[in-house]
Formats: structure tokens, sequence, C-alpha cells
């Protein structure tokens, strides 16, 4: 489609304009245009591919990204001189752009069948903390189990995984903050990707272990057991005893086997971290066209990171399978306003004077490269941070943009794998669920190589289609998720990254 | 001093009240005591040793806890129906009870001496991150140290520990948040347990490595070094470039042998943590004494806790050495008002129905408990959490009640060692610095033998004075400070301990 020789490129047949890959002078005739720049355009910025009167719509991604405040002559440099946000910006126009896409034949993977329904890419046993004051204890209890020749020799089993991290008190037990955490909590002790859970405690924290268990079952398989140290007599007792039920349970998970499964039951989630000026280019819109062809083939994708699509939320609303769905995007954006605004900061995205220089002229514009990982699906269910993801399709899980958080929320909403992209190369594994790693650039991934498991930056350098390397990502999903490993799951990643969002005081 | 068949316990002579340590019915004539209680008496509550006429001020710890609303007979009941607070309580009345302690003769340990004149009680290499997003490859970069032969072959050397975090991106670069992560960074690649540190950063996040270092050295020793995984390679890259350098810094850590040092070169956190009845009764008293003996021989100590000493913070600004170290108290007092309002909570320490119930009457009562821990040398400074300390003797941090994260501003502020109360049985520890617990229950010292480095509780079931025990704790601390390892040491604890107060929104 493209070459590698290119000047400009076009990131969608519906825009009216390209985006110059490298500075481009007076009077150049970029390859494959019948046009000729009117002004030397900045690598970076975006050029009027035809005539565009005062009023027009300015569409990149196929997106509007705003309306030109001038005449603008083909081959002109469209910037912040002649484009401006317009009037539509305020239009939520819930569900108008709401069109089911076609479905496709469906692919199946091998993974974990669930008491739920729900089907794992791995079967992991997780030694979940309900406070920092047991991540120790669970971290040694892992190391045991990791050591013991009965637990080792078990077929099946992936591995033991402690969740540490650093709350669980100091905190109120009766607002937002223990409801997120509670929520984020029982969700990984319901991940498809483990076949049980050991919750360890302290015993005198702010999150209760009873209150984490609750009247009915955690886990819908009933592999779940929980203790907690000062009950259970000190470090080396909770190690003996952890031990011991690691083994019951690693008996009844060993029993499950990988077995076809249609991709219908994969739940992927949508990430970017360390984004460049590639990442709306090229991994972003393949990751687009991976989530489409997911969903036609009725899987579930989960875009997240509320602060990097903020001032773009109406290209959600517009995708919105119902007012229901599109007003809690809504109310979410307005939580963000007063929690940013109580925290003494603002909600604030408009591209910086570092963005303008790279050629970004709208909010829009800025949030349409995060966007563009969420291709073009109907939006089917919006969630809080860590609530349990129920309907099929393309959805959004409220987050911060801050990844291991949003991952965290991702995972713990059901998410059995994540897929990232990184332009500046982010390292990282999130136990239970494999990450497969996208290049926005194909210099990083050659720096990277042992890194990134994919190098999106070929779009550029060798004309890869969007739509081909959507395809290609797809392959590798599917064979993550029938259990080829990651880099980052070659590498040890994912002792670190479980990051609970914390919102509210430390006492 | 008191006895194991006692029925009651008198905290300080100066007292007018005991506490009982059973049920007593009417009539009982206590052990040691003349008098007859009155009426029944729970286990925990006060009785009257003398009569206390209508507005006299009743007296517990040697310290008021408030006044009398009636005449309280010898023998009766001292509670919610006859103590009140009284009005001294809106009085700070700053430096009114600042008396110096009377020297003891200094004491030596066997300590690392650093470059600036700290000494340290152990001598680890530190694997510090800037963010999250490094942490694993941290942890990766220990690993392969402990393993090396050549590092493992090196004398005088500790360990190498990785210090990861949850933070660092998805924040404000200009708010207190920031400001307080980066002094908590600064003040661990300065303490004086580390005998080096190298820093580890991914490279593109908020926290950058760049304004971490500086301009000038973070380590007066020089013995520091950093790199960034993106910039280095990816993660292969930046383990081999760390293992390489912590060849390097070994060897100049490998230099420092222990050598005599005056105890007043320790600088020793004090917490609580998992409290119960018997905290402010045996194990907090007996601290309180250590840190006087500690400060008499010119050592430094470090209260800390705001939320729970909040409501008591008069009895610290009388004990000021100066209007300005009394004033930077109530100004972190204002803070806390604010930072609790602005996150939908409040600073309310007020016995709660469960106190009341176990015998405590008032708020100053309840605090009692906390500053125990602080003895009663003059107040010296005041810091901000992780505010670098630099006035030996009595000092106060400010920090949430939350264990792992008070602790950490105590390490990052220059603890060279932290005590820890403990009543439920906290199990936990603190690399780079040890932790010595205190149980403050036999009862749970035997359960957590394992554990518990000193039972306080035989303070109760053997009669075992305040002194006597505060004495023992301070040969533990010589010990401890020389090599000796405590039981969390023992144990492994450490790697998920380090939770650097964050504040403010996650974005
Ligand atoms: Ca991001
Ligand atoms: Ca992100
Ligand atoms: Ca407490
Ligand atoms: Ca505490
Ligand atoms: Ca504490």
């Amino acid at each position: 489609m493209l070459q590698s020789n290119q000047s400009v490129i076009r990131l969608n047949p519906a825009d009216n304009l390209v985006i110059a890959l490298v500075d481009l002078p007076s009077g150049t005739q970029p390859g494959g245009l019948d046009i000729a720049t009117t002004q030397a355009i900045p690598r970076g910025h975006k050029i009027a591919t035809r005539p565009i009167a005062a009023g027009e719509q300015v569409i990149r991604y196929g997106q509007i990204i705003g309306e030109a405040t001038c005449d603008i002559a083909a081959g002109a440099h469209i910037h912040s001189h002649n484009l401006g946000m317009g009037p539509h910006t305020d239009d939520y126009a819930i569900g108008r752009e709401s069109h089911a896409l076609p479905a496709l034949p469906p692919r199946e993977f091998m993974g974990y069948h669930r008491a739920d329904g729900q089907v794992g890419t791995r079967n992991y046993i997780g030694i979940l903390t309900s406070v920092n004051c047991s991540g120790s204890v669970a971290r040694f209890i892992a190391e045991a189990a990791e050591k013991d020749p009965v637990l080792s020799s078990m077929p099946n089993i992936d591995g033991f995984v402690p969740i540490v991290h650093n709350t669980g008190c100091g905190m109120s037990g009766v607002n937002e903050g223990y409801d997120t955490l509670m929520r984020t909590l029982k969700g990984y002790a319901r991940n498809a990707n483990f076949g049980g859970i050991l919750l360890v405690g302290l015993g005198c924290e702010v999150m209760q272990v009873p209150d984490l268990v609750g009247q009915g079952r955690l886990r819908p398989d009933g592999n779940f057991r929980y203790m907690t140290i000062q009950q259970t007599g000190g470090t080396r007792a909770t190690i003996a005893a952890g031990l011991k039920v690691l083994r019951e349970m690693a008996e009844v998970a060993a029993q499950t086997a990988r077995a076809p499964a249609p991709v219908s039951k994969l739940m992927i989630g949508l990430q970017c971290g360390g984004s460049d000026g590639y990442s709306g280019i090229t991994a972003n819109p393949a990751l687009g066209h991976m989530s489409d062809m997911l969903v036609q083939m009725g899987g579930t994708t989960i875009l997240s990171e509320t602060p990097e699509i903020y001032g773009a939320e109406h290209l959600l609303t517009r995708r919105a399978v119902s007012t229901e769905v599109g007003e809690k995007l809504l109310e979410r954006i307005k939580w963000w306003e007063d929690y940013t605004a109580r925290n003494g900061g603002e909600m604030d995205n408009n591209p910086s004077p570092g963005n303008k220089k790279g050629g970004l002229t709208t909010i829009l514009e800025k949030s349409l490269g995060a966007v563009a990982k969420g291709g073009t699906a109907p939006l089917v269910g919006v969630y809080k941070f860590a609530e349990p993801i129920t309907t099929p399709g393309f959805t959004y899980m409220d987050s911060p943009g801050y990844d291991p958080c949003s991952v965290t929320g991702q995972i713990a909403s059901g998410a059995t794998m994540i897929i990232f992209t990184t332009g500046r190369g982010s390292v990282s594994g999130y136990k239970p669920s494999p990450c497969i790693k996208l290049a926005t650039n194909t210099e990083m991934y050659n720096r990277l190589a042992e890194d990134m498991d994919i190098n999106c930056g070929d779009i550029l350098t060798n004309g890869v289609s969007i739509a081909a390397k959507g395809a290609e990502i797809l392959e590798k999903v599917i064979a993550v998720a029938s259990g080829q490993r990651t880099f980052s799951e070659e590498l040890g990643f994912g002792s670190a990254e479980f990051v609970p969002w914390q919102i509210g005081a430390v006492m």
C-alpha cells in the first residue's frame, strides 16, 4: 500500500489531508499525490489534499478533528492558523454513529475453561493480599511453592503469582477508595487466568478478609482459600499453612487442560504507554483494526485511560449503543473533572506547545491518537475501574492513564490479555494476563528487540497496511491466548506491576 | 516492681488513678493499694486512687487526660460520667514543658561510617527506582546480583535491595505529591544504611532521573550511578549494565567495615501498628523510656503518625524547644485537616464506642497511648514526610498512621533502625533499616514467637518495670545496630514494604 520511500501518509481513505513524514519544502509533490505543497510543511504536520472551504470539516483518521476557519487550498499547511474546533464538539449525539460491524467467521484458541463459562489464556494460582502488610509473606509462600517438588511437578499450571500492593489500610473503610480497592481485589480473585486463589491478610487491616470473602462464593469454581497471618500464628506458620493449601488447590487446578474455545471468549485490554508521534499513526490504528476484527468475531476489547481521551469523549458517545451507555461515559468524565479539581489540578489535555510543534492542532486530534486503539465498533458498555465487564464487544473501563494502574483495572474487570502500544519503549508484564507489546516505530523496535513482540513501525518503513498489521496482531493474539509466551513472560515480568488505583487520603 | 498476680497497674508515679487489669467487683481491695473499689470496675478502666475534686486534673502516664466534672471518691470508677476535657486543651503553651533530660554516659555500637559523618547499621547496595515501570527490572538486577559469584564473595556487604514502588508517573510534575516522592527517593539514596545506590528509571516517566540526580551529588560518597531502560536498550541490556555497575560500586562499598561509633549517631524511627489495649500500657511507654535514654546519650528518635496524635498535639508543643518548632507542628496539623477535608473525610480520633468500652474516656487519653512512644525529652525538630532530619534528639516527622508508609518516610528522613510496637502482631521488614518488633502482650508474643523480638507483655505478666524494659530495648538496639539480625531480617522481609506517600490524583 504505502511505499517505503513515501514522504506523506494518509491515515484513512475519508481524510481530506495527509501527514508529512519528512520536512517538505514548498513546491514538493509527494509521491502518490497529484498536488504540490504551497508552502514548507514540517514533519508530522498536515497538508490539505483538496480545497477545504471555510466552515468545512477537517478529517483525520476518518474523524472530524475540527473545522476550517478560512478557505484552505490544496497543498496548504493545515494548523492553528486555519483550523479550529467549531461548534460541533458540544454535541455528544449519543448513538448517532453506532453502526454494527459485519460478523467475521469465528476463530478458535486453546484456553482454560472455567466454571462460569469464562475461558482463561493462562492457568496461574494466585496468592492475593488484602493489605501491604501481608505482601512479604505472600511472596514467601509463592517462593516456597515454586521450589516445592510436589507443586512443580503438577501439569497445566503456569506458576504461583503473589499479588502484592501498597494499600489496604491507613484508609477510610466506607468511601470510594475502599470500594475501588474491593472491586480490584475481587476482580483478580475471579480472573479467568487464575485456576485458584489463596487470599492472605494480616488480620487487623481496614480491608478485612471476611468482607472480601463476603457471603457468596468469590470464585465460581470454589477453588479459593483464605487465612490471616495473625490468626495462623505468624510468618513461618502462614508459609507452611499456605503451602499445604496450595497443594490442595493445585490438585484441582491441574485437572483443567487447554481445550478449544471460540475467540469470542477473549477479553483484551487495550493500552498505550510511553507514546510518541508515531503512536497515533502506526500501532494505535493497527490495534484498533485488530479490536474491530475481534469484535466482529464476538470477542471483547476494553479501552481505558480517561485523561487521554478527555476532550474527544463525543467520539465515543456517538458510538454508544444506548443512551444509558453514552451517559455513563459522560458521568465518568464529570467525575474526573471533580476528582482532579479536589486534588488541586485540572483535566487539561489541550495540545501543549510541544504537541503543536509536532503537528497536533486540536484537542480532538490529540485524543484521536489514543482513541484509535478502540477501532470503530459500537460502544456496548461503560464500566467503572475494576467493574466486571459483562457485555461482549467494544467496551470502555474508566481509569487513569498511568499504565500499571490502568492495566490493573482492566485485569480486575476480566481482561485475560493486554495489548500495549509504546513509542518510547515500555517494558512490563501483568500477571496473570500476558501482555503483547507493539512498537510504534522501527528504530525503537530494533533497539528493544527482546522486549517488543511486534513492530508496527513497518507501516511507515515498509508500507505495511493498517489492515494487514491488524490481522498480524490478531494471529499473535490467538497464538499467545493458546499458550505462546510473550517476551515479557519469557523475561519474568509481573512481580511489581499490580497497582490498584488509590483514591483518597492516606491516613 | 509490679506483681504478676496484680489486678491493677499504675502507669506513672504522678498518676491519681490506676488501671484495672481484670474485672473488679465492688468492694475489691487491689493488691498494693489501701483503697477498695466503690463500684464494679471493668478491665481496662480507671480507678481513682485518692479523692479528686471537681475541676481537678486527672493524670494518667503522668499527663493530663482531662478534668473531673464532679467530685470523685477514692476507689471510684473514672469515666465519661465524671471526666471531661476541661478548658486547658486549647492552650498549646509552646515550650512550657520543655525540660532537658540529664545526660547519660555515652555508649558505642559497631557501625558503617559514611563520608558525611552519618553511621549506618547496615551496608546494603540499593537498586532504587524512579517509577513503577522500572520495578521489575530493578528486581531482576537484584536477583542477578545475589547470584553473581563476584558480588556474593565481597565482604562487608549485606545484600542488594530493590526499592520498588507503585508511583512515579501518572501524576502532576509540579505539586506536593511530586515533591514528597522526590524527597522520599532522594532520602533513600542518602540513607546511611546504603553503601551505594544504582538508580534505574524507564525513561519517559514524570519523575525524571535527571531531576532526581540534580546538579550536586546525591550521595556524599559519590557511590551512585543511574541508567534508564529506554536509553540502555531494554531489559536484558539493563540487567547486564546494572550488574557491571554494581560490581564497581560493591568494590567501593566493601572497603567499609564496621567500626566503633557513639550511639549518638543512631537515628531510630518509633512506630506502632496493629495496636491493642495494651499498647499504651506496656510497649509504648517502654519504648518511650528507651527513646529518652537514647536522647540522653545524644541520639535521635523520630515520632510520627499524625492522625494518631491528633487531639493531643499540645502535649508535643509544650515540649517544643522553640516557638518555631511548636508552630511547625501546628502547621502540619492544619495541613492534615485540609488534606482529609478535600478528600471527603475528617481527622476524627475521638474515642470510638469500642474505645470507650475498653476504658478510654477522652481523646487525650487515646492519643497519649501513641505519644507514649516518644518519652519525655524536649521536641527539638518537626519535619515534613521524608525531610532530612538534622537535629539530634527527640524529633517529629509528619506522616500517615499507615505503618509501611510512615516507616518509608522515617527511613527517607534518615532512620537507620525502626522499633515497632504491635499488639495484634504485625510482621514486616523495612530494608535497608532493621526493624525490632515489640509485642505489647504475652499471649501474642507466645503465638508469634518467631516474629517478635522482645516481649513487653511481661510488664504486666511478670511485673517488669517500664524502666527495666526500656533498658532491655536499648541493649537490643545496640546489638542490632552492631549487626545482630532481627527476626524480620532472618525471615527475609522487606521486598514489599517501600510505600511512598501518594498525595494527589492519579492521572
Ligand atoms: Ca498513556
Ligand atoms: Ca497508559
Ligand atoms: Ca494505628
Ligand atoms: Ca499506627
Ligand atoms: Ca504505624
